[in-house]
């Protein structure tokens, strides 16, 4: 069992996305085999990239105000939503308020 | 994708789990083939039984406060915590506040 402070964790600014970071909070690093916890944090006026993926996403946003893009069009997260994100389902995520945007994210880390 | 309130996801409240309350926010019911996203609330003074299981645990601390029990003892749990439960490692969740204690618990749907 191991208690982590996902600020202790060092982010990652991915390539490409201007205004993210992620932490890999659980990860195969630490034996997660199946699937991992990742926090991301998204600057006001930043996003991820509008993509899709082989994988599924399910997100719990914790702090801030953003939109979910998807083919459908926006849908406004605010904290305490959810957010399901099937398989090769196109998706961004982007910061519409004034602070940082904090969301949960986990992944398969294989596919099944 | 699908945006969903935890709160409107109606609760189980498992045998032999007073004051347990457990919302499976994303299953297999939406399509969730790899693993699944709970959200616990655990009354004051209720904890979860201390028990192991195949499958590992990804959780996040969204309020109230409680410990992580485990072999090696407890560790004070607050918001903001994540907690990584190895696959077979006895654990239990205690409330030890004096307000509901709500966090995200994902595991995975399918044994590997």
């Amino acid at each position: 069992m191991e208690r982590i402070k996902w600020q202790d964790v060092p982010a990652e600014t991915p390539e490409g996305m201007p205004g993210v970071r992620i932490h890999w909070v659980i990860d195969k690093t630490r034996g997660a085999e199946n699937f991992a916890m990742r926090v991301f944090e998204v600057a006001p006026g930043a996003s991820t990239p509008y993509h899709h993926h082989w994988y599924e996403q399910e997100m719990y946003f914790l702090e801030g105000e953003g939109v979910a893009v998807s083919p459908q069009g926006e849908q406004l997260l605010t904290p305490g939503n959810v957010l399901w994100v099937q398989p090769e389902e196109p998706h961004a995520i982007r910061n519409t308020g004034s602070v940082p945007m904090k969301f949960i994210c986990c992944v398969p880390t294989k596919k099944s």
